[in-house]
């Protein structure tokens, strides 16, 4: 019996373990350019080792951009209470900070490496956009979206990871201001959409009727009609 | 002398033709779903042929992404003439002509196929937008485009990619509303930017200006102003 000996780990802490490191090592540098020794010398392991549990550094990059996965999905999920201006603020400053956390590996991702088109990378992405949708669905009420709100959704969510990938690169802008910005663009998006459907429109009504005056919906309404005059 | 024969076309022109067969095929259907073989039968030509020209799939592919990306670039090519909302509106119509006539190449393309990740196809995605970002920087006639304007029209180009692939899944909305909107988009976007920051706010009234009272700019401002009240 020896003390001050390191225990050796079971199986599936071994893996956790190396999917942590891992997942640290390429979220702050693209991950072409971690080598599997870098990751072995970081979890104090052997090469081979890492091997052991990881047939390549494919199978090794898809474990930990699962966990990130499952972690950005987790930011996204808010209390169904208060209004919805000041819910969707809060869930972009939580994705933010994931971005901020994870900025290289976050743009060689979204901007394709050699990992992407991957099927199960795709997939991992798609579940993510996917968990996003559903989320706010829930919070605006409805569970059968017309078309056209499908579409104001989605393509605010693409719009969420370009402004992100954007400021990641330079971060010349405040990310608090891309936070807010971001909302504002959500109902600007489904304002636009309300102008051409009677369905959007009645939609919109009812969100904004439930907006504080101080809140970041009423804010642009008041900017908009400011800018038009 | 034999007449009626058919003529024997040099390297170049039989590359381009094959260039073109490809990219009729990659258009209609997803690319990994076009086999060789098939467009040898639909060139006329034998599958070692082809391979004389193209030494795979893949080259033969990335020269039809070139050609389709100096085709689109080439359809933002718009005079500078005339009210802004109008031009974009033009813009809008030849990029959805351009999305219909490439639909499965374009999603494949876009949503991550087999052959994304691949540095050229990546490099043509990105000199696509780039000529989109060039085009709609020298119509607003800024040269030297401040963070939040650079966000803006980078962020616009996003939008207006996932806008034409939700399109392409189902084509639920008719295409001339989502070309419209997205012009609507461009200004509200710029409009929330504007929001937060006097230069943009300066940008903004310098081209709402020059929009007459039944271009699709003020059409949209007065739509804001109805909702909001």
């Amino acid at each position: 019996m020896t003390t001050g000996v390191r225990r050796r780990m079971g199986v599936e802490e071994r893996r956790q373990q190396l999917i942590g490191v891992a997942l640290e090592l390429f979220s702050r540098r693209s991950p072409d350019e971690v080598s599997i020794d870098e990751i072995a010398s970081a979890a104090g392991i052997s090469r081979p080792l890492v091997y052991h549990y990881f047939p390549g550094k494919l199978s090794l990059y898809e474990a930990a951009l699962q966990r990130a996965s499952d972690d950005l999905a987790a930011r996204f999920v808010e209390p169904k209470e208060g209004p919805l201006g000041a819910r969707l603020l809060r869930v972009m400053g939580r994705y933010f900070d994931f971005v901020d956390e994870h900025g290289p590996g976050f743009s060689a991702l979204m901007r394709g490496g050699p990992a992407v088109g991957s099927s199960t990378t795709n997939a991992l992405v798609d579940s993510v956009r996917q968990a996003a949708y559903v989320q706010i669905l829930a919070h605006l009420d409805v569970t059968d979206p017309p078309a056209r709100l499908d579409l104001v959704v989605r393509s605010w969510i693409s719009l969420a990871e370009s402004t992100a990938l954007i400021w990641l690169d330079g971060r010349r802008i405040p990310r608090e201001e891309l936070q807010a910005q971001l909302v504002h663009d959500f109902a600007a998006l489904a304002a636009v959409s309300a102008a051409y459907d009677e369905e959007m429109s009645a939609l919109l009504r009812r969100i904004l009727a439930d907006e504080p005056a101080d809140g970041p919906f009423a804010d642009l309404v008041g900017q908009l009609i400011e800018l038009a005059s």
